[in-house]
């Protein structure tokens, strides 16, 4: 037996972890775990801090991306974007401090929103290279800084190693990275194929790649439109929890509860006050600073029990059908395609969310494999494509709980379907720091649900009809080739002209068979709703 | 067209967060998300603390887990241990702070690593009741204390709501806490199957589980043997990165390279730093905290050359092979089964590891569904189960990587087949501070991969000697009907006895059909060998 340990032996060894400390022997919660998704995950982390700063500058985002080999499993990244730069005191906290920057606290959609990812990049190229990363900025005023810094792990701190300004005018941000213990590979985990869908999901972006081997791929802009600002918006009173609303409370500069209430949260008008006032046995007049959480949890209760306006779509900025319809047709020129925009909705802790989806069906939709082709499920976060821990994700899950045999699409893993799906959410609920693989929150599965469902019943009805006029358009051939026969029996029955009653008879058959569209329509609409009782073979 | 913003109206609202603010955001990173999982996450955490710090103190774990509940979502849990306790000053760290433990510095294996998860059962508990989690506890000095806290959140800092002390000799921790938006389910992502499979990886703990409906579940300990006190290991020179040798050499008090070779890692003797100074272009007898980063990359390629011991098995704690096979027995009652530990390896950064396998077939094996029998992987890592975020780990893809078909399991997805995977380490590369999910490190997946065909030969050896007994017996079965008629023939032929006729020939087919085992094995050796170079059908 084991000599039993007292707990002051134990609790010797008790001391505090740096998060950059944390990150970097857990690098793999950042997503950097093997090779080549080493390095998609740095990429992925500079471009979408390149597009988020554009967007949110208002700026018509420009990026510049190459990586360079230089030895086995050694690149270098280069990083270029018109965006509004940096400002210099700024620098080491962007570059060289996690849970530091402008996202996390705001209720605002950007891709980036934890304070992690960009300075996740320095650690990873200095602890494989040992090297500084290099960022050149300018805010555009005649000012360029050319800096190298390092980061101190145990203090969550950049070290600046070398500053140096020098007069121009231009404006943008330039960062030079080493990574060692990376590989790049066209698959479609690697760099390449990350950037395709980046330029998929943001058409008003232009996006020059030069991979290691020299190749430049252009990826135009197919539109001139910068999407709307971004806007924090106030949180949604729906789905607000009374730990939030407590904090809420006791940070807020309001005098009443009820003024708190209408001025902090949208959608909460003096009406609606008013009707929470009803539901809860204390003053709403009291100061917001000293509500309990009791209290709090009243008002939590008597929230569900009010109808408020759906959150408002201004903070939310969705891709549009017209644009997703125009990227999917550009890469998958599928037979079928269908684009779908759900109102905006809520999920936990008043956070406001919205689905877009796309389905498109034959043409190149799928994924070629050895094996033929695939179904292949297209995930996006706010705009930024998600292409690593597909299994654990939401999307994943909404997609496959789909019967999408009922809308015509058998055996849909082994077809040529390509699902689209961008979730944009002022805060998405990742799994991990790695920010790939959204939680199975119940509204986000329901709305995505919903929305594949209503893409499923158009197919539906596209495969229905398609259906028809295959089988109207085979027993048309099947009568057209009987039709001499039988012309020439009715000729030779009736004695009249053998031409004349074939040509009568096609006229009858091509009458029939092409002419009833619209009668069928109506039919099949029905049919389509069947379906959805009906487990079996439809035919 | 957007007006477009300056950097310095951008940068207004950059922020520090703290980890605790960080983590209530992002709660889904720490597994809380949805309300079976928010709830196993929970006892979870509170489980794997209790078995750490008994077997990190020498003593033989008895816990106690009771889930009561308290209205609808809401849940009170107490979890009592007979631990070694926490020295009073380092509760609200132990509680309250997170990043802080005792665990993250040391190369030990222990099923806690990061400091993070008790810490988040307080966070949780709080956020969604508003209540202190109350603490009881001693280390069997006489002093017993009762503590209330709650954390600070934008601080990561506890305050100390109460603190009751009173002289009774207890030795042990307590804890009650209360949560809101989480469900009891027996399902097999719930608290019960994660205590079960607890028990079945730690047969020499005692677990006491009592459910929301009061039933009362008693794991006795089917072995009084603690497994061995975990040890801090030195790490590996194997797998060891320039940065981590650039750290620790900073760091070390050792005077010249050559001694901080041979005293801070293991299995460096003098014998090797000589190899290794054989390689670099300059002294090991160097101050290594003066060493730069070009030579300790001289040093990573050298240690590349050197042949160095594998890792000790010192500081790694299997469950053992013969504790794995009970454990298999008693829960599945197989028909075939096969037990397998893997000798220590090493992943990145010099971490240890090893990797214990088992595979049931027949019998209970395999998991019950509405659909059928399908297969099961039941997976963990330093002996804590892991049920969530089964697609991404390295174990599932390892298991689903080996062509089972090859060794006689065909369709194994659809088979009453178990396959149990425990890898024991200092340091899991867990993809996300959840701990469900490792990640695919290359030298992982391959020593998964060979214990799994290992165990997979022993099945397909199994197997073949089943199928040609099963024919032997079938051909005899054939035989010994025919000899009746042959016997009957043969005695009108020679005119002798037919009942002795009939005797001799059943003697023959027994002794031909019966006897002939040993031949037999060697052939099948010889056909399990070729099958590997077979992808065919092996009849």
């Amino acid at each position: 037996m084991n000599k039993e340990l007292h707990a002051d032996e134990l609790f010797k060894e008790f001391k505090e972890t740096s998060i950059t400390e944390f990150f970097r022997k857990n690098r793999a919660h950042l997503g950097y775990s093997g090779k080549l998704r080493s390095l998609t995950t740095a990429i992925h982390e500079l471009v979408t801090n390149s597009l988020d700063a554009c967007e949110e500058a208002g700026i018509l985002p420009e990026l510049f991306i190459e990586i360079k080999s230089l030895g086995q499993d050694h690149y270098l990244i280069t990083s270029i974007d018109n965006g509004p730069g940096i400002p210099v005191r700024h620098i080491p906290n962007v570059f060289g401090k996690m849970l530091a920057g402008t996202k996390f606290h705001r209720n605002i959609q950007l891709r980036g929103q934890q304070g992690i990812g960009v300075a996740g990049v320095t650690l990873f190229s200095q602890i494989t290279t040992g090297k500084p990363v290099k960022i050149r900025t300018s805010t555009g005023k005649g000012k360029v800084h050319e800096v190298e810094l390092m980061v101190d792990i145990t203090k969550n701190k950049a070290e600046i190693i070398r500053d140096n300004e020098y007069s121009e005018y231009w404006r943008g941000t330039e960062i030079n990275c080493e990574l060692r213990g990376v590989k790049f590979s066209l698959r479609e985990q690697g760099p390449f194929e990350y950037i395709r869908r980046t330029a998929v999901a943001n058409s008003h972006a232009r996006i020059v790649f030069i991979d290691p081997e020299g190749r430049k791929t252009i990826f135009e802009r197919s539109s001139e439109k910068i999407p709307k600002n971004p806007k924090a918006v106030k949180p949604h009173p729906q789905g607000m929890e009374v730990d939030d609303l407590l904090n809420m409370a006791k940070a807020s500069k309001a005098r009443k509860i009820s003024s708190f209430l209408s001025s902090e949260f949208s959608r909460v008008s003096n009406a609606k006050v008013k009707e929470i006032q009803k539901r809860v046995d204390f003053d709403l007049n009291k100061n917001p600073r000293r509500i309990t959480w009791a209290e709090c949890e009243q008002i939590v209760d008597a929230i569900g029990e009010v109808k408020f306006l759906a959150p408002s779509s201004e903070g939310l900025v969705p891709i549009g059908e017209k644009q997703i319809k125009a990227a999917v047709l550009n890469i998958l020129d599928p037979e079928f395609d269908a684009v779908l925009t759900r109102p905006p909705s809520v999920h936990s802790g008043g956070v406001p969310f919205q689905v877009e989806v796309a389905i498109a069906f034959g043409g190149h939709a799928g994924r070629e494999t050895g094996n033929g082709v695939k179904f292949e499920i297209m995930r996006f976060g706010n705009r930024a494509p998600l292409i690593f821990d597909a299994g654990g994700c939401v999307i994943t899950q909404a997609v496959n709980s789909v019967e999408w045999r009922r809308y015509g699409i058998r055996d849909y893993e082994n077809a040529p379907f390509t699902v689209f799906i961008n979730l944009v959410s002022t805060h998405i609920p990742y799994t991990s720091a790695g920010k790939q693989s959204i939680s199975d929150e119940e509204e986000i599965m329901k709305e995505i649900r919903m929305a594949l469902m209503e893409v499923g019943r158009k197919f539906s009805k596209y495969h229905s009809r398609k259906r028809k006029s295959e089988e109207r358009e085979k027993k048309r051939q099947i009568l057209l080739k009987y039709s001499t026969e039988l012309a020439a029996s009715l000729a030779d029955l009736t004695k009249k002209d053998e031409r004349k009653i074939l040509e009568g008879l096609h006229e009858l058959i091509n009458e029939r068979m092409l002419d009833s569209t619209e009668e069928v329509e109506e039919e099949e609409e029905e049919e389509v709703m069947d379906s959805f009782s009906d487990e079996g073979d439809r035919r």
